[in-house]
């Protein structure tokens, strides 16, 4: 059976997946780009985005186990847009459809998780946004469907991978945990009380200063 | 100046440095010891217990810098008693005198912080406990006057840690991530966004699944 698996998921000290203050401008709030600079400086980023050098380390390591073997992924909507409630800008010249761009880094079908279902969006490279008002697992069996014998990515946000952990969907976990206090913002680890005992814990320490947690879960 | 120092302060993932439900036989609820395995192995713990062996590597070396140096502690009520509320036990046969037995392991002053003053208590060995109803500064004033040159230990629980953090009066703290998620109790880091900016933080993950974070103040 194909795996679901998370990647490069960055919290701070505190737990926190994004900050407060969600704007286009500022899709992580206060938190701004710090909870991500370990990525943007590997070359696995670099190579994403069309940008010479970066690290090979062990942060790079990480930061590349996140594309292959990966037939589809699920978000929340909040990591498609800010906007919350009905679409209002449907069928307009400003119809939203994404951050990345026209050829998003995603290649895959992938299924945006919204209580206001709307039309399919195919971007050029392969992917191809689906809107469905799903639960945790019939998300998963969508995109099990979608992904054949390829592995499910969890993209996010934290509310999001929080719900397919405690519903017990997660195989493997790596979790980023950036050395700052954030303060406020949502949380990844609320209500898991316990989870620990279901997954193998492996953690090793960046000389850049982050922690990568690798969470597997046991047979 | 003599420095102020937290070592050994051990939280879980989701950042509890105790659970709930504290009481006499549970000092730190239903966290059981599970905050505190890696101590119990390391031959610092078993030199102070009279126990024989134990591990000597990076646990052991973080663990056994707790003691040298040290001219008194200070430690929030909850570290000496679960009693909450004016004392109702002093002058008894059964009056409590800490969980440390007759000699405790701290050989110094201790101040304990309580809105309920009472008489000072002389122990063996050297620990004399007084009970005054301070702020952080008045308390960290009172222990400096008693250790001379040496430094002030912040002995816990996690509300005094960070209250003590708040206020900007740690300079050095030593944190212990265990990879358990216990879901309820006392957050160590709640309300403290952009401390890390005051500090240099360094990261070591031990091969015994813990993490050692330790922040010095910057100058």
């Amino acid at each position: 059976m194909s795996r679901v698996r998370v990647h490069n998921f960055s919290i701070s000290l505190d737990g926190f997946g994004t900050g407060e203050g969600l704007t286009i401008e500022a899709p992580f709030g206060h938190a701004g780009h710090r909870l991500h600079e370990w990525m943007f400086a590997t070359r696995a980023w670099g190579e994403m985005t069309g940008q010479p050098g970066g690290s090979t380390g062990v942060d790079n390591a990480f930061a590349q186990r996140n594309g292959p073997g990966i037939g589809a992924e699920i978000m929340g909507r909040g990591k498609f847009t800010t906007q919350t409630g009905p679409w209002t800008d449907l069928g307009t010249e400003d119809e939203w459809r994404g951050w990345w761009g026209d050829n998003p880094p995603f290649h895959t079908p992938v299924f945006v998780l919204t209580h206001y279902p709307r039309p399919s969006i195919e971007m050029e490279g392969g992917t191809m946004f689906h809107f469905i008002d799903a639960s945790p697992q019939e998300a998963l069996d969508r995109a099990r469907a979608a992904a054949g014998d390829l592995d499910i990515r969890i993209g996010g946000g934290p509310t999001m991978v929080r719900e397919f952990l405690a519903a017990g969907l997660i195989d493997m976990l790596h979790i980023v945990q950036v050395p700052i206090l954030l303060g406020r913002g949502e949380r990844l680890w609320d209500g898991l009380e316990g989870m620990d005992e279901r997954y193998a814990i492996e953690t090793v320490a960046s000389p850049s200063g982050i922690v990568h947690l690798t969470f597997t879960r046991r047979p």
